[in-house]
């Protein structure tokens, strides 16, 4: 992929955040000419589908102030500073949802924004709930849902579900699950 | 979903880029208590699942400087100020695999990040192709495959696919190609 490479000639930080960090790089583009490219810097995240005994998928609403508005998401959340992300999804999971799980089994991990950001999102996936207490962060605030499979396809047809990894995650389990009938 | 809500006290104008502007709000939490956001403002973009003739799907492959590497996604572009998106998916659809074409269907927009971005983007789909040549950007350079669904989806399980939208748009088309069968 050599033909496609961009090289970094130098590397302005603009913002170090308590989430994310800015720079803006200058680049040397494949045809020699130069642009620059605005980076948002990410910790990463994990991401959860949490199943319950009656096969229902625990869902969150919560306020974004980045869109001004609360939407529906899986429970997830960033990893701090040299969490492993196993240990981070356990520690979400019963934070936002107040279950907890012995069993948590890795699916797949994506980029959201590639075009702007780093982030990683690690999703997980467990079957085995046992109900503790919510604990949120200190600046988290949320209400909790449980849907069937068929109703959570539901809201990403309708678009009650307006999240990408939400989205993905749900639909990902419906291919999973039509292939095991 | 008053109880959710998290009121603006000051908003810090952090950058202005060319692709997204960087913020910080002082809010007051639901409980009363202060905390801060950092908020990127990005114009929005539209993604295209392009279908050829022959049933396959286009997909690109772009050297993405905040990765540090290439990755494999659907045609997709930033929204141009006012642009109105289907404009924009028929621009970014010519420009990235140089088909035109008259017919694109609005499917469903999401939120890629919204954790701390306010990025949504507008996906649409076409089955109406016409070789033109491709027109990239300045600084655009990518190169293009194309895929059977099944194909597609088994780039998805393998991680070949490790984007968020472009997966998301795939298990999509997949779901509704197998319940139309």
């Amino acid at each position: 992929m050599e033909h496609l490479i961009e090289r970094t000639l130098k590397t302005n930080e603009i913002f170090k955040g308590k989430v994310i960090d800015l720079e803006v790089q200058e680049v040397e583009l494949p045809n020699g000419k130069t642009s620059s490219r605005e980076i948002v810097k990410h910790p990463g995240a994990v991401a959860i589908l949490p199943i319950t005994n009656e096969g229902k998928i625990i869902l969150v609403r919560q306020y974004r102030k980045a869109l001004g508005k609360t939407i529906v998401e899986i429970p997830a959340g960033k990893l701090e500073k040299g969490e492993d992300p196993l240990d981070s999804a356990r520690r979400e999971l019963e934070e936002e949802t107040g279950y907890k799980t012995s069993k948590l089994d890795f699916l797949l991990s994506f980029y959201t924004s590639p075009g702007f950001a780093d982030e990683l999102i690690h999703l997980y996936i467990t079957d085995k709930l046992e109900k503790g207490k919510t604990n949120m962060d200190d600046d988290e605030f949320l209400d909790i849902l449980e849907v069937s499979l068929e109703e959570a396809e539901q809201m990403v047809k309708d678009q009650t579900i307006h999240d990408a990894k939400t989205a993905y995650a749900i639909l990902y389990l419906r291919m999973k699950a039509s292939q095991s009938l």
